[in-house]
């Protein structure tokens, strides 16, 4: 049975000691949440993930979700009390405005809770992951009284969220889709159509579901321009917020699929489904953008969190498992064998994850506490700042640490050999899980065309180039502490690597546009170790700090440091390789002709 | 429903225009194995390949095996009638000599044929697979008696064999393994142990199943040396050669496991089951080792196998799945969308599959080929020559093939999106099969031990030495024809890159040896692509010489230099991080105390 721990204090000392929240005390909310807030909440989440929903995540993979021929969906034996305990503890809202119900903290709080819900059960957390997403999306476009009606019982998770946007022939190109709104006498608009991979699309947990749902209404222009956004709840809410008749949307079936087996896939049938307009008509796609936004950043955090439970199962599994010598020598002659983790390779893996993890998280909290500032900060050029980083680091934060967070739980699968294999020991689910991570909210694929295509031109590179100089400038500052030079030299050739990649770009691709798309990938993943490898300096910059005064936690403090150095050393030096990829261009990959594959 | 075309064409090309198979006409059987001969075992084997086991692929999946109360295990629908055409034409000893049945083609045969096998259904092809191990085995240890007794059913594909190494507390350390063995006055032994993970340890697709396995002779040393391999038949075998009364062993339990659900992989118990030493007394693990060495080859052909299906699946979703337009303008204005093989980071995905699925086919053809002239030259010289390099690229095949093959079927799936991760398409079975080659017959970090700590030093370095020579003799010689030298140029930075590898190690682990472990995976996988890089050069070279009489087969040439081109630019540059993260050493690697973890 898998283990599974909250790093609580990981992301305390993140918070504290290397981003210093408490200076973000001018924001609304951030005044309420003291470090006794923060830590009661975090301490509270942890334990929540740990005790009811870790225990789950097992029999969720086996049994998974079972459809009836009413169209009604079961969920796992155990999940009903496990999320009726997540409601209680009103764990969806506390980043919501407490006019709504939530209580206003920080959205880099309810980062962090995700990160523990995600480890220890995927399947169960998309559940409230989406209706966060949903409420993210109504809070931003949806008119008072739509709010009013559906805010509050999705904020306490007494009814939950889903976004509908796939239909069988179109997934990332949404300007093929064809759902159907035709407007009503009174004001509504009755929707049809079919949408498949609909995560908690139809369940058992909530009382009423509310689905938000892009179709094109009667008459709209063709492509993206067309697209509108409605919400359609499962069941039709009363003026007195209670749900009433079942509205026309239904489960047709359940996908089988390779992973997240706890979480109902649906396809949904619309069948003149009534519902109502979010924002203004064809303005559907850039509404449905900011819950994508808040769901890509989810997404990133999902593959932190199956990396981070995955590494704590193999580095305990590298402890007990006895096999084998080490080769500088016998460590435990009373032993029948040492234990693996004497192996430099089994090392090389347990680092890896490690050195990955650490730096995702704080990559992770910082990305929200942009997103905090960019959302809440009374300064427009202080929100202006912080949503340029926001929306550089998104596909960053989506694209790298679903990848890097899938082979991770292959490689702690690694750690197991055979026992790996297995099921029993939970290790093939982790790697079956974090699978899905790559793929939805955007393929990785599109993540980097939007970093490159996007996001790096916009605003004349406005926020590439703050982010260059940010690091730029700190790789400056450390270089003349010799305690941090080992460090940010190393970081200041990646950085260098990535100015060279970006520069190509800009000489290269405005002529061919392919030579962007070639690249985009790597440069992804450049960015990706360039902002992991920041981090880096600023964890051990903080150690550093630390470490004098530190008495009993010296080691813990030393720890940060060691895994730096890994960083810097085994994982950095791939920024050349992506380099070298990107300049070669796009010529040998574009040159066959369809039919040659 | 995936497709799978067999790449006879693919084979032949490197058979008779790469390799020169008819150079080797000195071989025992390879006079027999004229191009017409060769051709048309290849054509059939791929016609059963396509047609008989590629539609049980995915029944065998969602079916699995299933075991009853009385231990027999059942194999999927479909699989006995399958087996029976397999056993009909004789699939399982095409390179068994004469004597035993079989039909004394080159092993390289056997190879080519085992990529179809695999492709098409992983898991059936894992019975015959490890039939053939076995009878390696025992051709090469067993006393004649044995071999009469239990060969010529075995090359028939009759009986089945298993090998059984593993036990629930020793799998790698086989130093640690407690099955027992006990002389009989008669000269035979009972056996009793329980051994884990034995892939086809029951089923019902053979009359008679014979296990070999390691065990301990009563009073034999502890650890390695005192193992021992004993040949333990289902069925006692009459003298006659029939099978008779059940032996003392049987299926206790089915494991239940990520992937090939349709082979069986069983805890076998063995409980005073009678059995034949083979080989001298507590010399079986060097007796097991002729079989693994096999065994292992054919592992890394089961990574190809399945990148090379994953691939085919992928370009064709990528030519008929329509979404977006071409960045580089609108291929298909008379379709809603142009197909997405349009987009780069598409095409770069099928290119790296591509680029790897051909070189690795002609990696393993050279290996096998290796493999024939080290077992049946008569020239002493070029036997040892041949076993060298066998020897080293055995763990290379095994670890580089398996890994990087994982990671393409992962990349294929990723071409579907969403669809990927669905199970009726078949994607996600290829990746969950897949996963098993990076562990069995030896996890990947034991291949690169095997490479760094056992096959580099060996001989003073013999095969390395070879190795880098005739490499580098190549680079030299078609440095100077100008078509020739883009590609040998990066091949030569790349096998300097190899050079200073395999220095540092001679220079740094000698005193400490950790060194070399912490290494040993990055120059694993510096050494397959400089093979690889290698075989790409001389396949390029191979085209270029078809090209000016290709007439309407200039294209199909003209790809695979475009695809060279592709490797050298996309895929060989990786070494360069490799050897950076090689000389940077165990340090930052083992310094952590195990507590840290």
């Amino acid at each position: 049975m898998p283990i599974y721990k909250a790093p609580v204090d990981e992301a305390l000392f993140l918070l504290n000691d290397v981003f210093h929240i408490d200076r973000y005390g001018n924001l609304p909310g951030f005044a309420d949440a003291s470090p006794d807030v923060i830590e009661a909440v975090l301490r509270e989440a942890g334990k929540y993930s740990e005790q009811v929903i870790a225990p789950l995540n097992r029999i969720g993979d086996t049994e998974g979700c079972t459809r009836a021929s009413d169209g009604s969906v079961t969920t796992p034996a155990g999940f009903k009390d496990a999320y009726k305990q997540l409601v209680d503890g009103g764990w969806i809202g506390i980043s919501v405005p407490e006019e709504f119900g939530g209580q206003g903290l920080p959205a880099t709080m309810t980062a962090i809770v995700n990160e523990y819900l995600c480890s220890a059960n995927m399947a169960f957390a998309m559940y409230p992951g989406l209706t966060q997403g949903a409420i993210a999306a109504l809070l931003a476009h949806a008119a008072p009284e739509l709010k009013q009606k559906y805010l509050p019982k999705m904020v306490t998770g007494e009814w939950t969220g889903t976004m509908n946007l796939t239909e069988p022939h179109c997934g990332t190109d949404l300007g093929l889709l064809r759902a159907k709104a035709v407007k009503q006498a009174d004001g509504s608009y009755k929707i049809s159509g079919t949408k498949i991979f609909i995560s908690a699309g139809e369940h058992d947990l909530a009382h009423n579901i509310i689905h938000l749902v892009l179709a094109r209404i009667e008459g709209a222009p063709t492509g993206t321009k067309g697209i509108s956004l409605f919400v359609v709840p499962k069941f039709m809410v009363g003026d007195d917020g209670t749900p009433g008749a079942r509205n026309g949307v239904s489960c047709g079936s359940l996908e089988e699929k390779m992973g997240i087996h706890g979480n109902a896939t649906c396809v949904m049938n619309y069948d003149g489904a009534v519902g109502w307009l979010v924002g203004e008509e064809n303005r559907g796609l850039p509404a449905m953008f900011t819950m994508m936004n808040e769901a890509r950043l989810g997404v990133g955090i999902q593959g932190l969190a199956q990396s981070e439970v995955a590494y704590q199962n193999a580095a305990r599994y590298a402890k007990e498992r006895l096999q084998g010598r080490a080769i500088s020598g016998v460590k435990f002659p009373d032993k029948a064998a040492d234990p693996i983790i004497v192996h430099p390779d089994v090392r090389r893996m347990l680092m890896t994850m490690r050195a990955f993890n650490e730096a995702a998280r704080a990559l992770v909290i910082w990305t929200a506490l942009q997103g905090d500032i960019a959302h809440r900060s009374e300064d427009a050029k202080q929100r202006q700042t912080a949503d340029d980083a926001m929306g550089l680091l998104t596909p960053v934060v989506k694209g790298v640490l679903t990848d890097t967070g899938f082979a991770n739980t292959v490689m702690a699968q690694q750690v197991f050999g055979g026992h790996g294999y297995i099921a029993e020991h939970g290790m093939e689910q982790f790697v079956r899980d974090a699978r899905i991570a790559q793929i939805y909210e955007g393929a990785n694929g599109i993540q980097a065309l939007d970093l490159v295509g996007r996001k790096l031109g916009k605003d004349g590179g406005r926020a590439l180039m703050a982010f260059l100089n940010e690091v730029g400038v700190y790789i400056k500052e450390q270089g003349a502490d010799e305690k941090m030079k080992p460090l940010v030299t190393p970081l200041g050739v990646a950085l260098g690597h990535l100015q060279q990649a970006s520069m190509w770009f800009m000489q290269n691709a405005m002529a061919k546009p392919d030579n962007a798309g070639a690249g985009a990938t790597d440069y992804m993943h450049m960015f990706g170790l360039v902002a992991l490898g920041y981090m880096w300096c600023r964890i051990a910059a903080a150690a550093q700090t630390k470490l004098p005064d530190a008495n009993g936690a010296a080691a813990h403090y030393n720890a940060k440091l060691v895994t730096a150095r890994f960083f810097m050393e085994r994982m950095l030096p791939e920024t050349a390789a992506h380099l070298a990829r990107i300049q070669s261009g796009a010529a040998s990959m574009m040159e066959l002709p369809a039919e040659a594959f």
